[in-house]
């Protein structure tokens, strides 16, 4: 693998990062603010090069002081310059290249800090017109309204770098555990699993629409991997994908999104709904650790300014063991609780969100999966339990504090006949001959699970709102840029 | 992180998979194909359980030979037992479950051979409705038709594998290069780059659809994330994205789909072409690394059976340093060529296929970078290089042997006055004041590419239809499951 750059600050001539051929003066190395955070700066003053963007200003009669921020890191680099090296254009916003010679910081916020010899102003920006201002914390609401900037706050930067962060550890928990990651398919001809909330794709230009449309067929955005991915449960003992999903929902709620990202795994030859939970578990528990390692400024960041009291509960996750309780034992604590509910709590009822509320407190904030739940309450490909007529199936969902499902998942119905009948009954047999053949050929049981990518980062975070968990959120009249 | 399975057999009791918290026969440790392959079999006879699925089956007087695989590995292990556990259901396709013994194998094919003690047969398989038969070798035309079984074929299965490992390879490249992965939206209400090859998404349901459409306004499916990521520049020094993009583009070719995946980067703060090509010239050849030493099977599969002659362009590509040269050099070449060309070959014609095939002829095969193109043959964003009135860009494109045209990329006019005015002459300027203000708060210079995933992979593995790479190939008339 390509190697991390090096720290270098001595290679004479050849540009330290490796990323360009050009040959750098060698008296200032360029370097990022995070690598300049970091530098050692005992063994004696090195010429550095910082290129970032203005984030404080503060001008004192013999000293200029400078923030500036490149996204590399939360924190930014303190600049100490003459004044004389001042220019109006250096204003918050601006874009600046600060040659200078990087030190030990004498203040206890930063280690290095830069003694700058040149400033050079590359874009300027007009505070009027620049819609975020200088030391003003502006509310996301506010700060959505201008996507094409949003990058350019605190908060959003370090949302940015978490779910990178989080997307990379997500790849490594797969392939480091021997599964194959699956490019499933975003345009799809199979409209299913009841769900009517589609989006439906064709050509917008009519020359490239034949006869029956582009595809030949009504062709729609995926709403989940999974039946993609139990294909490849036929000849890969694991597979996982993560990409996006779609569903045209009504909703402008916190917890929704048109457009959102799904993690989901299928895992052949199990047969037991504890070896799928064990792994979701792990998941969230090993993602989890990585970014609070990759991302620890941004990780208190949010702790200490977005979601007091979130580092506790999170915390609190991560250490303990889940939960695990049956769809009956959830209706029984249901049943049991002094709380009145808006909803009915009869067992073959559909647990709403301030029934998973309850469960989660009632297990003291910790994650709890509920399994087997009721037959009707489950898609046609849930493995049926036989513990009475179609009465329960081999599902799980996981609910986490403050969000409520995190995970849904289930054995798979491997057996012909069972997934056959269950089939004809709803009239979709032909429709699903395809899904049958994997069951005609070499079935094996298997189950697998999914995880809301956007949730799991509000879970995380603590973000109250889901659009603030993703770059560019689409809902209901509103698909910015 | 999560620690990769650890393969020891001895644990007593827990899963050493640590995908499960099931007590397993002690007597009988599950293993993926892949671990029994390299297990160490000279300390003693191990009990083992192999799942998978029968690749072979040969039965002898005295002996019954199996092979079995699990999609952990090309290669089967070979399971070797007395012909009294041969059962008629163990058949080319079924699923089975082995119990035995792991020795080392007197065969000089195999290290680790399994005598079994125990088969079970999972799921039968009826070998006159599989469309796969034993021991042949279908085309990949026939292979597409069964888009559910494709990955249970060696060729598909290894590609398959090859394709996750180069996802986590270019993950890793860029992350461990201080790259931010930026999810850019798959529904985008930007239409242009004037492609007009556009998909256009609406709610299927009439209920979801509000006055406008259920976005408000006309919405598409992406062609590139490069806008959306030129948005992140502004906060993040380097950032990138992997996802799908769509084009409605009316093609059947080799080289045509029309969902695939994009690889996509921006630089900022960079004004030199060199340093953008330079990132492009490291991406190829490490995740190219990074596959040669993740899947060497896999890929010596490809070079053996699928593609001969593959190994060694691959390597000779990866050796040396990729070529470059003017786009105005390449013409010269043109001109000067004795073959002779369908489409002409004078100063600000666009490079055709056959262009860039004899490009890369003359280049020797070596991978090359045509740079600094007429500036009416690039889109808006791309920078002047102000060698003449409107004269060329800084733009470039990677051409590689079999494939043509790899990687596009250029510098962006960050300038806003020249920008404004291109946008103004392209009556475009009211649609994209919000690329404009990118240059009005603190512009920088900067750059990007893309890479076609899908024609990278062809690239790599030799494969000669781009339907081959991906696992649900769309294009039109065609949208399998």
């Amino acid at each position: 693998m390509f190697a991390p750059r090096p720290l270098a600050l001595s290679i004479l001539g050849r540009c330290p990062w490796r990323c360009c051929r050009r040959k750098h003066s060698a008296a200032a190395v360029p370097l990022s603010v995070r690598e300049a955070l970091v530098a050692k700066v005992d063994e004696g003053a090195k010429d550095v090069k910082i290129q970032g963007w203005v984030r404080s200003v503060r001008s004192q009669k013999e000293v200029l002081f400078l923030h500036v921020n490149d996204g590399s890191s939360l924190e930014s680099l303190q600049i100490v310059a003459e004044p004389g090296l001042k220019n109006s254009a250096v204003s918050f916003g601006s874009s600046v290249e600060v040659c200078g010679v990087l030190v030990k910081s004498p203040g206890k916020k930063q280690s290095a800090e830069l003694k700058a010899k040149e400033i050079r102003v590359i874009g300027d920006c007009d505070s009027q017109d620049f819609p975020f201002k200088i030391k003003e914390r502006h509310p996301p609401e506010y700060v959505r309204q201008h996507p094409h900037l949003r990058c350019r706050t605190n908060t959003f930067a370090s949302l940015l770098r978490v779910r990178s962060a989080a997307t990379l550890a997500i790849q490594q928990f797969f392939q480091s555990n021997g599964y194959v990651h699956i490019h499933t398919p975003i345009i799809t001809s199979n409209d299913c699993e009841g769900a009517g909330e589609l989006f439906q794709v064709e050509a917008a230009n009519r020359d490239q629409k034949g006869d029956g449309g582009f595809f030949g067929v009504p062709a729609f955005l995926t709403v989940s991997g999974q039946l993609h991915l139990e294909i490849m449960s036929g000849g890969f003992q694991k597979a996982f994908t993560f990409g996006p999903t779609f569903r045209a929902e009504n909703s402008q709620g916190r917890r929704h999104l048109a457009e959102f990202y799904m993690v989901e795994a299928e895992i052949s030859f199990t047969e037991s709904l504890e070896d799928i939970m064990q792994v979701m578990e792990n998941l969230f528990k090993d993602t989890t650790a990585a970014i609070l390692s990759k991302c620890p400024e941004d990780m208190n960041f949010f702790f200490k300014y977005v979601s007091t009291g979130q580092q506790g509960s999170l915390e609190k996750m991560i250490k303990n063991n889940f939960i695990v309780m049956s769809y009956t034992e959830a209706l029984e604590i249901l049943t049991r609780a002094t709380t009145s509910f808006q909803h009915k709590t009869e067992w073959g009822c559909d647990l709403q969100k301030e029934h998973e509320k309850y469960l989660v407190k009632h297990c003291g904030n910790i994650p709890v999966f509920v399994t087997d739940y009721p037959y009707d309450l489950k898609p046609f490909y849930a493995r049926d339990n036989e513990d009475g007529p179609q009465r329960t199936v081999a599902a799980v969902d996981l609910l986490v504090p403050g969000i409520g499902e995190l995970f849904g998942g289930s054995l798979r119905e491997e057996r012909l006949h069972f997934l056959q009948s269950r089939l004809d009954r709803l009239g979709l047999s032909d429709t699903y001959q395809w899904y049958l053949d994997l069951r005609r050929f070499g079935s094996v049981p298997h189950g697998g699970f999914g995880m809301g990518f956007e949730r799991y980062l509000q879970c995380v975070v603590g973000v109250d709102n889901i659009k603030d968990t993703i770059p560019f959120p689409r809902f209901p009249y509103s698909c910015l840029l």
